[in-house]
């Protein structure tokens, strides 16, 4: 059983920056990446926090992800760009990238954001909350390695190309909604079948296609989008703004983190970034979004303990109790990431 | 049992133009309205074809809809604007709007709109097929009346608010993906209770916010939105971007076309238009998406008889097919059709 500790986020921050700066990270970049890490533990989303910093140093030391690499923006108007990330850290990456969206959408009032040549970057909801906190709204998505079958298909045509949806709220606990496509993760799926345990229908298929309750025939076979082909669609969508239009890498070219983790993985992202200042002002649309917000909490719920909320409600505070106790990290983890930080330890790449 | 027949697309549009325009529609805006329904048709998506004439018909001749209303542009940079419908024909606003954002993106790279004071605007197929055949990719989305419950919750907080990404390819079968946000429509949840069938868990909640497969429950309850917390999410996001974003109406303040008909619906949308040119050039653009395309046509399928599919194949051939035999309607439609053109019958507003 893991023994959870609470650890000040700026302790957590500082290994996170150490641990990549003594493996080659420009300050910069140091700082961009560990940025993420913090705000996914602070958002009360650890699986995509300093759990992974491991994974992360360690595909720079398998060669995989250039530690020096330049981040590159080609404006082609003052509301278009494409970024090429130069194959460092993809949070960093990211991070960048969702910086220039908003320096951009500032003057232009909306801009669209191409990026390839990335690596894995973390999860949309951090990117939203930066710009939410800037009072900016922020649509992203990004594309992945193969793992999701086409409607009707017995191959993996598909990443699990996460979505986000960001939006300011007066309250600080901006409107975050960051989900991926499929109808559940792999994790769980992968918990099931070591405890033996069958899987609802409609989860994922064997690896004939067919439709199966058998956890362990799932890993054989292959996840199913949410939604059927609505979720197919959607990640296809995805990576035709991500992987197609930045000129990168699309689907059957994204290379694995876990098992091509020494090769540059080639993934894209995109993001809109938008100015409600410019539309009908900060304040009015604030103010909108909160008589929205205040309508839907005051509506009836199933089980009146459990009021009805609007996304990211938990994570505003979540982030400000993490900011408060610090970050609930798994002790064994913090040992790692203290011998990350001081070069004693070396970056592991998980199985996948 | 309908009598389906085949009637040219030209002779469907002109009875529509006829209808719009008797009605008090200017020429401009009856070609926009019906433009909508004859692209509908021509896609295989009847159920937003002319089928609606009747319908949008009689909300002018009851006074829900401004015939003569007008389509202001307020541009607040060359890649922003709001767009107010002036409450008139909703496909004829969606469809003007749909050609400002071609018209602004191929300037300024990308276009973000936001629509209000417009009514049902029909399919956001439509539009991405208009706007794919510019060479163009389009987003688009709108909100709804009050139709499904959040998470957890026991009324109705969002609508059914669908959502829309097309993008133009080279073979003219565009990328299409255009879908709403429950995870059955109330259509077919309707002739389950008709039937006295069962439906499967999960379409929709009771009037006490419980899982039910009695149809007539949930027609009394709650339609349920697609992948649970994620498409409720989506149904915000969008109306965030169309009803909030706009300053015209979010949820709660939309009104029904079917129930509200006499009151202007305030109905809300947003467009995202990209120029591929502008990026990395549209035939650059187009030779990756095709290679995406033929590489997932050429995976497995589950049934061998069923190819694997792109969003949009089917109505792109749909498109070549009824182009050149005809529109497939109900007999009593084209009858009831010929009689608004010639003002011998009024527009009946359906049940809902």
């Amino acid at each position: 059983m893991a023994e959870m500790i609470r650890v000040p986020a700026e302790e957590c921050r500082s290994l996170c920056v150490q641990a990549f700066e003594r493996n080659g990270v420009p300050p910069e970049n140091a700082a961009r990446a560990a940025e993420q890490f913090i705000l996914c533990d602070l958002l009360g989303i650890p699986t995509h926090g300093v759990l992974r910093l491991s994974h992360y140093i360690g595909r720079i030391q398998v060669g995989g992800v250039d530690p020096k690499g330049k981040i590159t923006v080609d404006k082609k108007t003052p509301a278009l760009a494409i970024i090429d990330g130069g194959n460092t850290v993809g949070t960093a990456v990211a991070t960048r990238a969702t910086e220039v969206a908003i320096e951009m959408a500032r003057e232009a009032g909306v801009a669209f954001l191409s990026v390839k040549n990335s690596n894995h970057f973390g999860a949309n909801a951090s990117f939203g909350w930066l710009a939410s906190n800037e009072g900016m709204i922020l649509i992203s998505g990004t594309n992945g390695s193969l793992t999701m079958a086409a409607t009707g298909g017995k191959a993996t045509v598909v990443g699990n190309n996460p979505i986000g949806y960001a939006a300011p709220r007066k309250n600080g606990k901006h409107f975050i909604l960051d989900f991926a496509l499929s109808v559940q993760s792999r994790g769980k799926i992968r918990r099931a079948a070591e405890l033996g345990e069958p899987i609802p229908e409609g989860w994922g298929l064997d690896p004939d296609g067919k439709d199966t309750t058998d956890a362990a025939a799932v890993l054989q076979g292959f996840v199913l989008p949410f939604g059927g082909h609505k979720g197919y669609g959607l990640a296809l969508a995805v990576d035709m703004l991500s992987g197609v239009l930045s000129g990168g890498s699309f689907a059957p070219h994204v290379k694995s983190q876990f098992f091509e983790a020494d090769e540059p993985s080639g993934i894209c992202h995109y993001f809109i970034c938008i100015d409600p200042e410019k539309m009908i002002g900060l304040e009015a649309f604030q103010e909108r979004l909160e008589e929205y917000c205040a309508w839907i909490g005051a509506q009836p719920a199933a089980d009146p303990a459990i009021p009805v909320r609007v996304p990211g409600e938990r994570a505003g505070e979540a982030y400000l109790e993490n900011l408060e106790i610090g970050l609930l990290v798994d002790a064994e983890h913090h040992k790692r990431n203290q011998g990350l930080a001081d070069g004693s330890v070396k970056g592991v790449i998980p199985k996948g």
